[in-house]
């Protein structure tokens, strides 16, 4: 299994997370927009998520619960803009708990010889909102979807 | 009357824009937020602005519509996410002929003594986005629509 890269430069606001999957563009687009698959991939080992609503087309909105050991839940929501199937889709991403630190997030999928480049850029309002997404461990949680995506992708084929 | 700043660094993704305007940030908020007013204000002198929606509230919607002296039309919109009346609102802000090119704007309004300092923060999805914005006259237009709000701002006092 390869490796999920990630570009976090100095100074700048944005997370860039590439991940080689091993599925053509179209089943991973049809399964990283898939409602009833999300709760198999998104978000942290350790936590599950519940999918509250998805509606994956523009201006749809989309709310994930994050719910952990002891029944505690987080909620992530935000809207989609741009929806181009088997390619790309832009949605905003927010924290209800810290609603004014809004990311806006683009997801590319890029054909490769037997496989897609699965990128996701994640651009925040501050240098220090992005440095705070980092240190409270957005890249591990990403990485741990993106190992999870890399399976459940490899079992739709 | 003042003149609007801009901070545009290279390399970085965004465009601040802060102007400080002759009234109370309540009184700004109301200027801001209301329908009515922004085609007295919104967008750059040769254009004339229509608005189709705008919901300012969390998940509500914007449209507008700028018109030319030949009657053709170039909508933007977007999605409110954080409202804070008084203080501030986060928003999506899309131009409909760029749908992939989304930026995420912040105004901020700060009180000073008699006035407010009004600060305009849009972050976008690339460095070269972003310079591209600057290079079609986005801040122009910005400057053109602050001296109108400066005006108007004080015209509601």
């Amino acid at each position: 299994m390869t490796d999920t890269e990630f570009v976090i430069e100095p100074g700048r606001q944005d997370i860039v997370m590439i991940r080689v999957l091993d599925g053509p563009p179209d089943l991973v687009f049809r399964v990283v927009t898939d409602p009833e698959l999300i709760p198999r991939w998104w978000g942290p080992h350790h936590l599950s998520t519940r999918v509250e609503r998805m509606e994956v087309a523009p201006g749809g909105r989309w709310r994930f619960a994050n719910v952990d050991a002891r029944g505690r839940e987080h909620f992530f929501s935000g809207v989609y803009h741009a929806v181009v199937p088997a390619e790309r889709y832009v949605r905003t991403w927010e924290f209800e708990g810290a609603p004014e630190e809004v990311a806006l997030e683009t997801v590319t999928l890029t054909a490769l010889d037997g496989g897609t480049r699965y990128t996701a850029r994640s651009v925040h309002p501050s240098v220090e909102a992005r440095d705070a997404i980092v240190k409270a461990g957005g890249p591990r949680g990403g990485r741990e979807s993106m190992d999870r995506l890399a399976a459940l992708v490899v079992s739709q084929m």
